[in-house]
């Protein structure tokens, strides 16, 4: 594959080839979609903001010991990263009950919990992306029941990494997504960066919203958010 | 409260005190319901093939070790059982995919998987009986985390006991459904019986299909269908 030739054009990123067939470029877009791309707009310096952020938890995982994608972030919209093949799920981990799940389970916007949540859903447009179970994940041969149960551990692992990142920005870390991937020796690794887009991240001393829901619910200063996110991480992270 | 005392009346069974506050009787109706209720109808001697194929069904996993409510069988359509306060929750152990699971996945009805699954649903009618995960039921405070890892453990072990059960009989047990309930000291133990209102049994021969979808999709001759389970089962474990 030829040098910048285009894997995967997505509405907020771009992933090429590198000279290197085991690396990729990622390029963050200043563009934001939600509810499966109904809601689309620009969003100035968005790619920068996801861009750092993310490289920054991305760094964060990788010292606490979590294997990433990550290798450097060579330019402001621009990540280097590990060339994967993407596992088709979607790990969510929640600190809190918010959005959909709040729904599912009848409880309050925002309601606490005592326990760390982990959700697992497949990623098919076709279906909804729906909520399955480990069970199911082997039963499609999408992995073995021993990938899964170590992908379920790293990602809330990661978890308690991140929520203690945030909490030192003053940052409370609802919920985030995260997937794998794995590497053409076929080992698991984390593919995704945590950041507003992925993420719910509310101000612990305002409460205020400070990620892709402003955005979902027009609330408007969606950039503002995202570079407070990002000012904060930078200020904490280069101490 | 008095003998006979009526603690719950169902559509297909009503629960009643006993003399002995520790237990009830479960009295099983010849009625049928579907699609949480909106299709009804009377089943000719249906209570009678339930109360005897979930009997059947209790002894076999009680001999295999795992408690149930269960104590005996006074009548053609009663059960004696320890009385249980019942834990929000049902588990559905899967064989093969089939019903809400197969479109959830988007594979076709039947397709055989290489594993077993397990699914939770929180018993919410409100909420439409959503799938949800350990996670959430912990969050929910229904359980604790090892008491539904019990749970579920004990369901698949129960599920591996009724299928060896069932292929005596020539029965394919596709999947059914268990619910748990808490004893008045405190212990955990299953709550329901497998018959043909809560599973899918399939001729081992024929493929045909010998439980509730009959009912549910029009098939036909469902009383026919309960009664050829509850002879082939009284005949393998009279022998």
């Amino acid at each position: 594959m030829a040098d910048n030739e285009i894997i995967s054009d997505g509405k907020e990123k771009r992933i090429c080839a590198t000279g290197d067939p085991g690396m990729v470029c990622i390029h963050y877009k200043d563009f934001a979609t939600a509810f499966g791309g109904v809601k689309q707009a620009t969003i100035k310096n968005k790619g920068k903001y996801v861009n750092r952020i993310s490289a920054i938890t991305f760094e964060a995982l990788g010292k606490a010991g979590i294997a990433t994608r990550f290798i450097s972030m060579p330019g402001e919209r621009e990540q280097l990263c590990r060339r994967v093949e993407p596992v088709p799920l979607q790990f969510i981990v929640r600190n809190r009950l918010a959005g959909t799940t709040a729904q599912l389970l009848g409880v309050r916007n925002g309601t606490p919990i005592s326990n760390v949540i982990c959700e697992i859903r497949y990623k098919c447009e076709e279906l909804g992306c729906p909520m399955i179970n480990e069970d199911h994940a082997v039963a499609l041969d999408i992995v073995s029941e021993a990938e899964i149960a170590v992908m379920k551990k790293t990602a809330v692992m990661a978890g308690k990494v991140l929520k203690a990142l945030f909490h030192e920005a003053g940052i409370e870390l609802v919920d985030f997504k995260m997937e794998f991937g794995r590497t053409s020796d076929g080992a698991i690794i984390v593919s995704t960066g945590v950041s507003p887009d992925n993420s719910r991240l509310w101000d612990e001393q305002t409460g205020d919203i400070l990620d892709k829901d402003r955005f979902r619910h027009d609330l408007g200063k969606v950039g503002t958010a995202y570079r407070e996110v990002m000012e904060r991480l930078i200020k904490i992270t280069e101490q």
